[in-house]
């Protein structure tokens, strides 16, 4: 036993008769069961300092310590009514004012915490297949995959845009030598979507690498998947799941919707998530590969070839799906500036608004392949969280961005 | 001996008569001297497959491997003028156009591997310090610490900003039971500043943590400075200037610089570069701190006391210099809400702004410093580059977001 000062928010404050108190106090590394001689009047989730003896917990419930209290004082009052006891609820836009209160529940604490670690190990994945983890500008004028979706900015009383994603500056770094680069990093979309499935403001892995094909990126995907999933105790899928994922083509895909107990996917149109989800079912797997998609459907700077099959176009391309949701999308790049002209003026670009991607073709790129894998997307399936917003602490969509 | 066939970027080709020549062949992993047998017609840094035996190199460059070329192809011609020979001269707007090429410079490559390095390894330090990564948002609305200097964004229709610092949400997390938390991330300045050491979009350690001292921050601080410098190789500093690095209060460093040839500071003025040259050049120290700062210069979260020797308030806070240029700045946060709505009214900032963070407070929060820890200042001092915008790829500033 020994004499110890402790500073810490107090929870769950139990009176027990008029002299005899429980209560828990969560400090940074662990948590104590106090016993307090008297009835008492603290507001709970206060930030107390309690004086008194330790000793090692002999309690049912699984404490670091027992403190029998001396003497107490209240650093910082809970003048509030916000309690983890009131945000304690099914996540709602109720709870969302007191995030700093919500994010006290313990599941909440145990998924950003998971969240968090999650990162550190993607980071760690990268780097030890000796990709470089690089910086790109959040902050971007034209050059960007798309006409829409952007957040426009007053920059110094010019339009700038927020960026979309680092792909074409990963290219950039290719072409300056450095072949295999990565970066975690906030992106930014400003499409209308109230899905569950969608932030103004995520959180993703890309990664660009130079002599590293297709297969191989599917490959350090795979990885990073498997990665996260270890690191969040297995991500509740059955055993082999993460194993041989199989691979079907976009043609082999509509075949098996087309017997599936759901709408067809018309010739060149897009997946859908129930037309993923019957894939999942007819595989028995949760987690599958598509490639060949349909040329139209990807960025402009997408590598893509003829398949004399349907006589389309299609795309070098790969995307991992967790049953109906897309995790990782990736493909072969563009090399050539003259193939990169021919895919602006399909997806009715202006090169003019490309003009440094096409300088930095004209220098002359190895072959180059991508991904993006959305971290908030791959965490919510890997923790079986049905909204991802909830893996934010501070969550922007539409319309949201305070505080 | 053995054949092998290897693509890379083509550097230094030099014909040595009509049938030999030599070239380097930069790959992900290591450079080759490449000997034809031919005068090559091949623009200099396109990228090509050579294909022939290779052996250890026999010459007089450090090169890991020589190829005797018996076949090559060229992969992706260098089509532009652009080259390495042209970037090879004092940074400047002229080569700001073609960054991808200018990092291929040697020099350039080391000084942006060195800055990625060191975020690894600032990541690292406060990881084992039990410091947890955070995600606060970079699309903020209101609650930020200054009225000026914030870009505007169009948020589906209304007034958001990016942000300026994490720190107010730390203090969120910090309520949410993240007793000590830190976030590596971009944050945004909208001042016309033209200085070297200004950059529109930089990156930035902040960190906030309850339950530690002033001092405990100052020594995390040089704990992660003493770790980029031993990282890039020692900072260039003279031995003993990382340790027991001097403390000043503000009004010892008037006292200091009264007796230096410069203007004064006067009483509760701001330090000036000069002023903290003056400092470093009397104390023959690279690196000092300033403590107890003016409390108006500081942003309204900062706790402060009022100094009786002076009849002023100063703040309870810390700032590292190294020689003229702050590096870390840092202090004791303000914890009540009746005394943020005083700071709030001294800075005349409207709390109708800061609602959020006045809950925040009033649902209790323990005692807490924070820092922020400017990283390309940190980086240009140990790897002593004049100008921070040589240290970011894409640099942002004044009328500069492209490409």
């Amino acid at each position: 036993m020994s004499q110890t000062s402790i500073t810490g928010r107090l929870y769950s404050i139990r009176a027990m008769g008029k002299h005899l108190t429980f209560a828990t106090l969560r400090c940074p590394d662990r948590e104590y069961l106090c016993v307090f001689s008297e009835r008492l009047k603290v507001r709970a989730e206060s930030i107390v300092r309690v004086t008194g003896e330790t000793r090692p917990s002999t309690g049912s419930r699984a404490f670091d310590d027992e403190i029998a209290v001396e003497s107490y004082e209240v650093v910082a009052e809970n003048r509030t009514i916000a309690s983890t006891r009131l945000a304690g609820q099914p996540y709602s836009k109720a709870v969302l004012p007191d995030q700093h209160v919500y994010m006290r529940l313990p599941e909440v604490r145990a998924r950003l915490l998971a969240k968090w670690s999650a990162v550190r190990r993607i980071r760690d994945v990268l780097t030890e297949q000796r990709f470089v983890e690089v910086q790109s500008p959040r902050i971007v004028g034209r050059m960007t995959d798309g006409p829409t979706m952007k957040f426009k900015l007053d920059y110094f009383g010019r339009d700038a845009y927020l960026s979309l994603s680092n792909l074409l500056f990963h290219t950039a770094f290719v072409a300056g030598d450095f072949t295999s680069v990565f970066e975690v990093s906030p992106l930014f979309r400003a499409d209308v979507n109230h899905s569950s499935q969608h932030l103004s403001e995520f959180l993703i892995l890309e990664a660009t690498a130079a002599y590293r094909s297709r297969e191989d990126m599917m490959r350090l995907s795979e990885d990073v998947v498997r990665a996260v999933c270890e690191d969040c105790g297995g991500g509740g899928l059955p055993a082999g799941h993460l194993d041989d994922i199989p691979v079907v083509t976009y043609e082999e895909l509509r075949k098996i919707v087309s017997r599936a107990d759901c709408a067809p996917v018309a010739p060149g149109t897009r997946i859908k998530r129930y037309h993923a989800e019957a894939v999942a079912t007819h595989l028995d797997r949760t987690l599958f590969w598509v490639v060949d998609m349909p040329a139209k459907h990807k960025a402009f700077f997408s590598s893509t070839r003829h398949d004399p099959a349907t006589g389309t176009d299609v795309a070098n391309d790969f995307r991992l799906y967790w049953r109906e949701i897309d995790i990782v999308d990736g493909g072969e790049r563009v090399t050539s500036p003259e193939r990169l002209r021919e895919r602006l003026a399909e997806q009715d670009l202006d090169p003019a608004h490309f003009g440094y991607y096409l300088d930095v073709l004209a220098g002359g790129v190895p072959p180059l392949t991508g991904l993006g894998l959305g971290i908030e997307r791959l965490l919510a399936k890997a923790l079986g969280i049905g909204n991802i917003r909830q893996l934010v602490p501070f969550p922007r969509y539409v319309d949201h961005f305070e505080p």
